[in-house]
């Protein structure tokens, strides 16, 4: 639930424009309007998304032995999620109001505000006229083949897949419970009420984790999972002091649900859900192998036991995390000192999250030394990470630009370098801290591993 | 168009069996009996083909100066196809047969096998009673909002959502021409006859740079993408040799292209392509700055001309090049010499694509020391790359299984290692290189750079 009171709509509207500004986020279709509750990655925003997807590949998949990944088509069939239960049962009791037409969720009435002025929430003001709540189906469907005869839905989550290929993961790979499968892509749902920006939006994305284990094994390894995953937010740059973990009550969680944690965010906008952990028990695998009529049952070759795993799912938004990095690393700051205001607006990302690692400047663009020195190391680094080479306008105001997209390192050829004024100084570089904006002096050889040690 | 001579089904049988056997691609929805024309990668699949889009953001985005990424919606706007020609003018002409009821596409009736015995195209034998061609859109549509009043596509290219943010990208980011945008993301087509296993599906993921540059360079940028690209495919591991280089005539070619190259490989159904390198000219811009009534001119600084920028257009299918890997690698090697056959499978990937980069082996599993020792260079090797621990069977048919998933690099820790033996080999491993088979002694120190220096 939206807790107002930590609200800072001012903040989000910063956000917002300098994301639209410099090129993180951008709406889906804009030149022609836009296309409501779906969004484009501008080139720094595809970046840092980028980065998210990949450490969390990164510390799920490749440095785990007991996860493995997979990529599953989003088109799902219409089979998958009868026995899923998401045809029929996945939708949201929503109300229409006969005064003002909106269509809202019915269990979300005062997080909405009605056209009737002075504003209110549905259903609040006597002019409003409310039906009873009626379910509504959020997936989105499509037809192909020949004669358009095949229905099928673009997916509503992951897992499905997950579950439908773990018999061919298992038989293929040889594991062992407890072992998981994960997976990261896009995801579909028919919001009503699209809102709060990237937050909840119609297309999305996922990184989703099943993990199988033995029955007795599953509420130890919720705890656990849970741990891991609040861990990993810190490891990106979400203090845990901002996270929150809801434990869900009896009754709030899904039926088939012995556990469930929402892990929570200060937004701006309030707090809400970045990632639920759910001990989900036999259920997925139980209607599936029921629904297919195909045995799901795992064989313990020491216990000699036949039985259905058990499954916890660490399941994360990979848009809302992308949102809650942009949050927590933007930030303003007064620099003015002799009486002149002047705020610095810096994007204080974890430099592995970081769209560009590194600025290269020469300090004067027409001197050919300097810049033909950037060049080489430009090209030197750009194997490893993205490098950003500028050389226009004075110095502090290429920082600056810096500074507002969090690249957390600007190196500068200077004279120095050239050796023209100090000759111990030849072959070294300016090096700037971007949230100190501390400088010290580098040699270029040791450029490549110095960064490498901090921007993965 | 297919090349019946080349065509080698023995060997696609093969591959096909042995990407299901060892977890590279399942058909999506198998437990339920399949959904036609689309595919999940299992473990080794997703690997595989994360390298590959990785190499190619490496060299496309991150190593290049004039390209920028971005990532986009694939719910497109009516307006935006509608725009693009793609309602209305993108389908194919198709032929029923009122005899057999199939559906075929009309400008490819030789290469369909119809039902009657014996089997012959369709059209062929007198039975056959084919309708005039008719046009068949490949758009997959969905609708979404509150009443299911909005009507929108699943992309059938990723390239419709760059021209549309071109703008937006060329103003957050202070580019000059030419640049270009690069995008790497799912699409989705109605194929009729999906076929030849992953590689023409209904759900596809492609690569596509859309390269924008003065009318006067678009000739000659296009014949420099085409070399860019065919050094691409090279340095991936597949060979010129393999590759054809089809420049499309006149009449052939869409009508905006004034020059189309395709890039296409022999597999082994049949030569086909990989990529096609288009001058599609203005016509993208010039249609989106029509259809949405937005100037989307180009002003250049120094000759203060305003115009549309050309665009060249390299665009690359992921699961057909994924599938052009995996067929160039797939080898089998008759090893057997006292006249008992032996044949060794091996997937020579080159070590930048294989999914797994090193298998870490204990000579026994039941030495505790060599286990510890194992595990202690796993995790040091991680966090840089894809590593398998194995212990089980004899070490021999541990090389034979990497082998077949074309893991180019084991690491056994022996006796030698704990320097029980000869005390010089203490703290060294057996390296064996999967093609040649041989081995040397590397010391347990140099495997991280070694190898390093290798996967990447």
């Amino acid at each position: 639930m939206a807790n107002k009171d930590v609200t800072d709509p001012v903040r989000m509207e910063k956000i917002v424009s300098l994301c639209k500004r410099r090129g993180f986020i951008f709406q889906a279709g804009e030149l022609y309007g836009g296309l409501n509750g779906c969004w484009d990655y501008g080139p720094l925003g595809a970046e840092l998304k980028r980065n998210l997807k990949d450490y969390w590949w990164r510390k799920t998949v490749q440095e785990r032995d007991d996860v493995l990944g997979m990529d599953g088509a989003i088109l799902t069939m219409e089979q998958v999620l009868q026995s899923s239960g998401h045809i029929g049962g996945f939708s949201d009791p929503m109300v229409d109001c006969k005064t003002c037409k909106g269509r809202f969720r019915a269990d979300n009435l005062d997080t909405y505000e009605c056209k009737e002025k002075p504003s209110v929430c549905p259903g609040a003001s006597p002019k409003c006229e409310l039906t009873e709540p009626r379910e509504f189906n959020l997936m989105l469907q499509t037809n192909f083949g020949a004669t358009g005869e095949q229905v099928a839905y673009l997916r509503p989550e992951t897992a499905q897949s997950i579950f439908c290929q773990y018999k061919n993961v298992l038989d293929s790979n040889r594991v062992k419970l407890p072992f998981g499968i994960a997976q990261i892509g896009k995801s579909f749902r028919n919001e009503i009420n699209p809102r709060n920006y990237i937050f909840r939006s119609r297309e999305f994305e996922q990184m989703e984790i099943e993990y199988f284990c033995r029955p007795e094994d599953g509420m130890r390894l919720t705890d656990e999972w849970l741990e891991t995953r609040l861990c990993f937010y810190e490891e990106i740059g979400i203090p845990r002091a901002k996270l929150h973990i809801l434990d869900v009550p009896d009754g709030d969680r899904a039926f088939y649900s012995k556990k469930t944690y929402d892990i929570e965010y200060e937004f701006p906008f309030g707090i809400q859900e970045l990632e639920g952990v759910a001990y989900r028990t036999d259920y997925d695998l139980g209607v599936h192998a029921k629904g297919s009529g195909r045995p799901l049952e795992y064989f313990d070759e020491e216990t000699k036991e036949r039985f259905l795993p058990h499954v916890v799912e660490p399941s994360a938004g990979c848009d809302r995390t992308v949102l809650a990095l942009i949050c927590e690393a933007f930030d303003e700051e007064e620099l003015g000192t002799d009486g002149k205001s002047d705020m610095r607006t810096v994007m204080r990302f974890m430099p592995s999250m970081a769209p560009i690692k590194v600025a290269i400047f020469p300090l004067l663009k027409k001197n050919e030394e300097q810049v033909r020195i950037c060049r080489e190391i430009q090209k030197s680094l750009q194997p490893w990470m993205n490098v950003f080479y500028d050389d226009s306008g004075a110095v502090g105001r290429r920082y600056r630009r810096q500074d507002e997209i969090g690249t957390p390192f600007c190196v500068t050829v200077d004279f120095e370098t050239l050796g023209e004024e100090i000759p111990d100084l030849k072959g070294t570089v300016t090096l700037r801290h971007r949230d100190s904006m501390e400088q010290e002096r580098l040699s270029i050889d040791e450029l490549l591993p110095w960064l490498l040690a901090r921007v993965r």
